[in-house]
């Protein structure tokens, strides 16, 4: 449940996809692969829509040459949930800095990014990292590797301390202001998500996500998000 | 294809299953669970005793409570390759080290350490972790983290470099002679696999494994091996 402070703070949500099917061994990208009768990406959409999040406005952000693609994908689909589409840049951080752009004139909130290709992320997950990011300024969601962690060395390999690893999700979510401070700074290669953007302007809280809560990267993973999706 | 030279070293495999079903939510060890007929354990070792690898000696270590369980598993399915069946100690490192005592007698080969639940792993990455071992004493399978990865630290959290991170499977394959030495040291509560067992005497060379090759580790894990299984 929201917490009664949180409720002043307006929610916005990025969503972000950028595929292009290479992994997936397809020429459709990714988030247009059909899961279970509608695009991944429509089934995300829907996740943030759940009234009970209560998010102000969702924003979508496609690259160029998919834009008209996804209109007309929409136009296809019963009750698609209100967004607004933006074109993103050539990299993942361009096409953030888009959506953030997208909401230039809010002075305040809390804003999620997510991955246009994690459909089945629980509402849970969504409202923890939401609550995390207002209490703690920039939260992620996360879970512990099932399998054990090496580090590739000169002569070989070493094992991590698993226990104190996470694999990152998404949604993460920030203040806003925060957000679009760390994305006035330069773009760096070593950028793989909003966290590591962030992450020299402010710590980045842990927020428990869900093993169910998978990207769609290989086919393997569209196997396993119909039959999840299958179960609920 | 084995090179010439390995055909000359004998290849053991000790299949380890421990598990109680804990996290699975059922009361049944995760390894008897069924999947699309079979129980997991015995899909996993028909993995290994496909002829192609030529694999010497199959050695299965269970609970000693779930010895006789097994038994009247292997009773009710047709064709159970053959196999050794040994009782385990408290630790998965108890467990291994009680399979090692079953090769007791053997002077050279190289050996498998591989999960009970890991009913999925291609022939490819058996048959190229054990090429693996023979030319470089310890090889394990691993892929790189789909997900970005984070360090817990005092402040929060920071990125790791997922370009260097290995999750690690199995099969873990070594020259018997040095998984024997590795063992006769004492336990070590940082041990998670036989690579970590491993590590201090000699270093861990990692094989190209596969995102199929998923352990069993909750319920939406059988789904997905589930739905794996069909397509194959």
């Amino acid at each position: 449940m929201p917490s009664a402070s949180s409720s002043f703070q307006p929610r916005f949500a990025i969503i972000v996809a950028g595929g292009s099917g290479t992994r997936m061994g397809t020429d459709r990208p990714k988030q247009f692969l059909d899961l279970l009768g509608e695009p991944v990406l429509l089934h995300t959409l829907r996740r943030f829509a759940v009234p009970g999040l209560g998010i102000k406005r969702l924003v979508v952000v496609l690259p160029a040459d998919q834009v008209a693609t996804w209109e007309v994908l929409c136009a296809q689909y019963p009750a698609v949930p209100p967004h607004e589409l933006v074109s993103g840049g050539t990299t993942r951080w361009a096409s953030v800095k888009q959506g953030l752009a997208q909401l230039g004139h809010e002075t305040a909130g809390t804003v999620a990014v997510h991955d246009g290709v994690r459909p089945l992320t629980p509402e849970r997950v969504i409202e923890a990292t939401y609550e995390a990011a207002h209490n703690h300024g920039a939260a992620v969601a996360a879970v512990v590797p099932k399998d054990s962690v090496r580090n590739l060395s000169q002569q070989g390999s070493y094992a991590l301390n698993r226990s104190r690893l996470r694999l990152v999700q998404t949604p993460q979510c920030f203040e806003l202001s925060l957000l679009r401070r760390a994305y006035q700074l330069p773009e760096l290669n070593t950028f793989t998500d909003d966290a590591s953007v962030v992450e020299d302007l402010h710590p980045i809280h842990i927020v428990e996500g869900d093993y169910r809560n998978l990207k769609i990267t290989t086919p393997e993973d569209m196997l396993l998000a119909e039959a999840l999706l299958r179960t609920e």
